[in-house]
């Protein structure tokens, strides 16, 4: 390896089209999880120009408005007239939900609640790096701050010209595994037609990039893009088809881990792709807070219908403490990953999901939520509260 | 790291439902390019029970018959009736695809041609390792070899009870970088109702598993979840919602390499998401068969309506034999990375497209083939045409 290297991730805001997609699936989990926590969920969605459809295998006891749901959702993140390209109140709601497959379910069920196989068949990463406060990897950190801050200035009228669809992308340089410089930034937002391009990147750069980016990582060669095609006034499912599942890159590390190619919007936890990747983040994550490695990946897979994992694997790119062997050991002994137990770890059938579609699934602060008068933490996976444990076991 | 590790890939059927969400999406680009290699092309489709749906946005100056179209794909697949639970003749189709966002196309759009900005913005990553001949990652291959055979023995009639749908699962052990075992296999397979569970695994254990995977490589450990839910019947897009670049994983490198999150099906070269993607496969493959370093990941980022890449990065996990500087000074100074330079390097402005929807996009054979009187190569980016030149640049 070289001295420096650069590396480049992105994200978008909540009102990309896959983005939209992706919270009004996971608004229809959550909504059905207030009455009926062992639901299960599987619901996918279209968007495009006049048009939300949500699919999917559903069976719940629950019932649930969901015409009235996606219509909130819609108009929740910003889209609300046709203006702007797209309206909640008035656009076409099509629903073409089933119900879970009767041999999937039979296979998943088991009689003690502890053997509850897994939904699918599949492989998850989890990935911790010490690089951030938050143990993320800065690039997709830098990105999601983009992109949220083109949120707040347009929630907050700070810019009131802007519009719910944005992009952006973050290039870092490296040095010695530490980020040292940001070489090339790409934010795209959408706009209203009578904001000029000069206003605009003035105003993006100032109040929305130098704002969420760290003033000493800029530099004199840092490249900026700003709104690089010159126009972006049609935007939302006008200009690009979403489909929940789509941003499975920019839901994880940014392209800095592995990835196992399921996605996560939608999905109650008996579906492994999701909870079998929260779990895998909570491994990976009390392991570096942990202090045993800098830098730690973790592979498990599952085959549907079984309980115990079919193989777990890892990686300290040479930053351990201790032998990979010896951590998962450590793992096997201090976290059981079948699929129940990781639902009662992380205590995931609750209503939280929704504010898990946009911005990152990993590196968010857990906040307190009451939900039905009960009281939940969301982004349970990313506590730290086995790091001593672990310490310990390790002996150091 | 350990002496030996473990590594899970997957890879499905082309009855799978996101698959043959894939399928049709690429059938549609090919059938649009057969007369207008220009067109812009970003088609997604979604099926579930008794309905396709086609999305997305298309600029093109070529009609196509789409009802007909998708129909034909659907059938060709295997879904001929309602027993198998879809039929490609009765189903609905859906066609709410739109036009490219013409504030998108004149951000693309150049006077010069090599100035064609890409059409996104994105990250992607390009992948090979001489663990196998196809200087691929042996897991994914070996997935992709079962339920290749799965379909084999469906279509030949050898396995009649056989179904479209099916998902394989391969975990191979590694010692110092060779695979010398497979410690695990999971096949789901849709069957008929009427065959028996005992009569399937046998059948599928003797002609599938042995058939597709080199006996030296299973051992007396090897675990083997065939249809481990223990019934199958349902599949398709009954069991489940199908959506198109919903595979990314399996249509790449099964996990072994990162993943910039950008899928392929539907989409013209004009989008960096495919085509740089290839053109990462291509470079990663040449570099690997000048013998420059035994794996090699190479990632690419880009602006939307830039031309040039926002950044190039490498690793060879320390297998080079020049440093990584060196060799991307190499790509920098062999492969323009372009859009309109790797389409025209790649030869992207062809059908060709639907067969890359199943099975890999990488590690295939190319072939010749005669679209309209032209003949063509598929899978251009497999081509190790590069790799004498490599060497030489490189003085080894
Ligand atoms: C460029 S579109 C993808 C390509 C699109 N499906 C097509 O057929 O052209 C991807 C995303 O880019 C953003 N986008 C849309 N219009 C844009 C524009 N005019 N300039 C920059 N970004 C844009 C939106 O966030 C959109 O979801
Ligand atoms: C298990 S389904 C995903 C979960 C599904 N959406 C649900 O709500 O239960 C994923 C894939 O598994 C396969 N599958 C469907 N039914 C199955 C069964 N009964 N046993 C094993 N695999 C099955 C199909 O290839 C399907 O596309």
């Amino acid at each position: 390896m070289s001295d420096y290297s650069v590396f480049t991730s992105e994200s978008v805001s909540e009102g990309h089209p896959d983005k939209l997609a992706d919270q009004i699936s996971d608004a229809v989990l959550d909504a059905i999880l207030v009455d009926d926590p062992h639901a299960r969920v599987a619901c996918e969605t279209m968007v495009k120009t006049g048009v939300a459809i949500i699919g999917g295998e559903i069976t719940t006891s629950s019932w649930v408005d969901l015409e009235d749901l996606v219509r909130e959702v819609i108009k929740d993140i910003g889209y609300t007239s046709s203006t702007v390209g797209f309206d909640g109140d008035t656009c076409g709601i099509i629903n073409i939900i089933g119900k879970q497959s009767v041999d999937i379910a039979q296979g998943v069920d088991r009689k003690k609640p502890e053997d509850q196989g897994a939904g699918d068949q599949g492989l998850m990463f989890g990935y911790a790096s010490n690089e951030t406060d938050v143990l993320m990897p800065a690039p997709i950190t830098f990105s999601h701050r983009l992109v949220q801050r083109q949120a707040e200035a347009r929630k907050s009228g700070l810019l009131p010209w802007l519009r719910p669809d944005a992009k952006s992308q973050v290039t870092c340089r490296y040095e010695n595994g530490r980020v040292t410089g940001i070489d090339a930034v790409v934010l795209s937002t959408q706009h209203d037609e009578d904001v000029s391009q000069a206003d605009l990147k003035e105003a993006v750069m100032e109040l929305i990039v130098k704002n969420a980016l760290p003033a000493e990582l800029l530099h004199k060669d840092t490249q900026f893009h700003i709104n690089p095609t010159g126009k972006f006034v049609i935007g939302g499912p006008v200009g690009d088809c979403g489909l929940t599942g789509r941003k499975i890159i920019v839901d994880t590390y940014g392209g800095m881990s592995r990835h196992g190619g399921g996605a996560f919007s939608g999905k109650d936890p008996s579906k492994v792709d999701r909870s079998a990747a929260y779990a895998g983040r909570y491994v990976a994550k009390n392991i570096v807070a942990a202090g045993l490695a800098e830098k730690c990946e973790i592979q498990v897979s599952y085959a549907i219908g079984v309980a115990q994992p079919t193989s777990i694997s890892l990686n300290t790119f040479d930053t351990g403490k201790i032998s990979d062997d010896k951590i998962i050991e450590l793992i096997r002994q201090n976290f059981d990953l079948r699929p129940y137990a990781i639902t009662n770890m992380l205590d995931l059938l609750h209503p939280m999901y929704r504010a898990t579609a946009a911005y990152g699934h990993f590196g968010r602060e857990p906040v307190e939520m009451t939900v039905g008068g009960k009281t939940f933490t969301s982004f349970p996976w990313e506590k730290t509260d086995r790091a001593d444990l672990l310490k310990d076991a390790a002996g150091i």
